[in-house]
C-alpha cells in the first residue's frame, strides 16, 4: 500500500530560520512553498531523495495563527515532528481499505494538498499516536 | 548528504500488538527483530521501499526498563514518533560536516544500530526539536 515515506512533516515557529538551518546544515534544497489557509499553516517542502510515484521531503510547517491544528501542537508539544506521511497510488483506495480494517480517518474524502498532492489524515490514536498522512502526488 | 528518509521511529508500549496494527492495516513486512541492550529498546524494522544506499522503514521501538531514554519518552510523551533517520554514504563524514556547522552531536563516534547499520545522533536542540539520526546502512 505505501509506496514510500512521502515526508515527515516539521512544526516550527520560525520558517525562514528553519529552511536556513535544514538546508545549510544537510545540504538540502527547497523545491516548493505555499500557504495553505484551509490548513492554518505556511510551508517548504525540502527535497530529499525520488522514489516510486513520487519524492521523499522534510516538510516544514509555520502556523498562520495559535489557534490553528499546528499553532495549537507548538503551544502544547514545543517545535518537532508533528505528523508522517506515506505515498500510495490512489488515496481514495487506500483511505477505503485502511478503515475497513477499523482505523478512523479524520477526512472523509482527499483533499488538497503539497505539490497538487491529494492527501488525507488518518486518526493518530488508531495508529500508535503517530499523526499520519497518505499522499498521492500530483501527476508528473 | 542525505540519500533517503531511511525511518520512522516509533516508540510503543507493546510491540506484538503494534507490529499486528502496522503491517495489518498498511500490508507492510517486519524485515528485522532485535533486542538492542545498549539503547535499551526491543525493535522491529517494516519495509517500505528500497531506495539509494539502503531501504526506508518503519521501526517500532518498546523499551526494555522504564529509565531507557525511550521509557523516559513515553512517559512524558505517551506513544508516537520517538526520532526520524535519514541515510547517508558515510556517517563519519557526515558527521564530520554536520558538526562543523554548528549541531551538536550525541555520538562521538559511529555506532551500532538497526540491521547492522552505523548511525549517529544529533541533538534534537539543534535540528528544530527533532530527535535525527544519521544511517550507514550495511553494505548488500
Amino acid at each position: 500500500m505505501f509506496l514510500r515515506i512521502d515526508h515527515i512533516g516539521i512544526a516550527c515557529r520560525d520558517l525562514e530560520e528553519k529552511i536556513r538551518l535544514f538546508s545549510d546544515t544537510f545540504d538540502l534544497t527547497v523545491v516548493a512553498r505555499e500557504v495553505n489557509e484551509e490548513q492554518g499553516v505556511k510551508e517548504a517542502m525540502l527535497h530529499i531523495s525520488d522514489g516510486e510515484g513520487g519524492g521523499s521531503y522534510i516538510q516544514l510547517l509555520e502556523p498562520l495563527s495559535e489557534d490553528s491544528p499546528v499553532g495549537k501542537f507548538l503551544a502544547k508539544r514545543g517545535e518537532g515532528v508533528h505528523h508522517v506521511a506515506f505515498g500510495v497510488r490512489d488515496v481514495a483506495d487506500a483511505m477505503g481499505k485502511i478503515s475497513e480494517r477499523g482505523v478512523r480517518l479524520l477526512d472523509e474524502r482527499p483533499r488538497h494538498g503539497s505539490m497538487d498532492s491529494r492527501i488525507a489524515f488518518l486518526h493518530p490514536k488508531d495508529v500508535g499516536g503517530v499523526l499520519t498522512e497518505l499522499v498521492q502526488a500530483a501527476g508528473r
